[in-house]
C-alpha cells in the first residue's frame, strides 16, 4: 500500500472501522475464520456496499462466497490505524474526567496507553493512579521526552484548555485529544480530535425536550 | 417561540450550544453583562454570521454596537437544551468507563444526574459509587420507574450493548447515550447518541501513524 493511499483513508471509514475491528475479534473468538461484507453489513446496520469500500483500505480480497479471512482483517486494520503498535499518552488535568480516562483499562486495545499524568494540585503531584504518576506542570515537557509521549490528553478545566495545548505543543506533541468543551488552537502540523460529550448531551437533551412536549 | 422553531434547530447549532454556553458562564463571572457575536466568534474560532445564526434560536436580539445580554443568552440556552430541569439518568455496566462517568460530577452543569447504576457481577450489587446505588439486572425496571430515569446510559461491553438497549427500550427508555464501540437498533420512537470514544482514537492514531511515516 503506498502512502497516498492511505492517506486518502476518509475520516468516516476511519471512524467505522473501530466497530468493524471489535465484531472481527468477536468472530474470532467463536472460531469464526471467514466473513462476507454481506453479514458484517447486517450485523452492524451497515449497507453491504459500504462495507466493501470500506475493506478496500485493507487491500484484502474477499473469496467469492466465502468472504473475507476474519483474522487477516484483524491484523491490516490494527496496521491501518497504527494499533500494532502501542502510542503513549499524557493526561493533562486529574480531575474526575482525567482520573476516570486514565483509570480506564480498555483504550490499550486500542494502541492507546495513558502512563502519566499532570496536575497544578500539589496535593496530587508525586502520588499514582493504576500505577501512573502524576506530576506539576513544570515538568512537563521532561515527562513527554522522559516517557516518550505521542498524544497529549486534555482533561482540564475550560479556561486552562488553551493554555495546556500551547505546554503541549511547544515541548514538541503532535497529536491532542480534547476532552475540555471549548475550541483550541493548534500550530498547523498538530492534529486535534475534539471530545465533546456536553454536545453530545446537548443533542439528546434537546430531542428529549423536544418528546416531552409532544 | 412555536413548537415548530424549535424542532428546526440544526445539530450542528446543537452541538455548538454548549461552548457557547460555558463562554458566556465565564464571561458572567467575569462580570461582562453584554457581548458581541464578533467577539464570541473571535473567541471560540468561529465565523461572526455564524454565531449569529445560532444565537437567532434563542429568539433575542443583540443591540447595536453593545451586544447580547450574557445572563439572557444563558438562560435561553438552558431554556433550549431543557438544562435548566436535571434529568436523571441510569448507568448500565459499572466497568471502568461506566465507574468513570458516574463519578464524573460534571454532566450537572448539562442537566444530567446519573442517579443509579446496574451491573451484573453480584459482588457490585448493593454497593454505592458516590453515594449513588448499584442494582442487579433483573431491577432494571423497577429502577427506572423509582427514580423517575429520562436517559439510559450504555457501558458495557460490545457484546452485552443491543440486549441492555432492549432492556432499557422495554423499560420505556427513550433516549440512550451509548458509549459501547457499537450500532444499536432500537424503535423509531427512541433516540439514541453514540459516544464511539475508539472512532476518534482511529482518526488519531492513524494521524499520528502517517506523521510518523513522513
Amino acid at each position: 500500500m503506498t502512502r497516498i493511499d492511505r492517506k486518502a483513508i476518509p475520516v468516516p471509514t476511519l471512524r467505522r472501522m473501530p466497530a468493524y475491528y471489535n465484531y472481527l475479534k468477536a468472530l474470532l473468538e467463536k472460531k469464526i475464520v471467514y466473513v462476507s461484507a454481506t453479514a458484517v453489513a447486517n450485523d452492524l446496520n451497515l449497507i453491504p456496499i459500504q462495507v466493501r469500500k470500506d475493506f478496500e483500505f485493507t487491500e484484502l480480497a474477499g473469496k467469492p462466497k466465502i468472504g473475507y479471512n476474519t483474522e487477516l482483517l484483524i491484523e491490516a486494520i490494527e496496521y491501518i490505524l497504527g494499533w500494532n503498535k502501542m502510542t503513549n499518552a499524557l493526561m493533562v488535568g486529574m480531575g474526575n474526567m482525567g482520573h476516570a480516562l486514565m483509570s480506564y483499562q480498555g483504550f490499550k486495545n486500542y494502541g492507546l496507553d495513558i502512563v502519566a499524568g499532570i496536575d497544578s494540585d500539589r496535593k496530587k503531584q508525586g502520588k499514582e493512579i493504576g500505577g501512573k504518576r502524576i506530576y506539576g506542570p513544570e515538568k512537563i515537557k521532561k515527562v513527554i521526552k522522559d516517557y516518550e509521549i505521542g498524544i497529549g490528553i486534555i482533561a482540564v478545566p475550560v479556561d486552562f484548555a488553551q493554555e495546556t495545548a500551547d505546554l503541549l505543543t511547544a515541548a514538541g506533541i503532535k497529536a491532542i485529544w480534547n476532552f475540555a468543551p471549548v475550541k483550541i488552537t493548534v500550530p498547523a502540523d498538530v492534529v486535534v480530535q475534539h471530545e465533546n460529550l456536553a454536545s453530545s448531551l446537548a443533542v439528546l437533551s434537546q430531542r428529549i425536550k423536544q418528546q416531552k412536549e409532544k
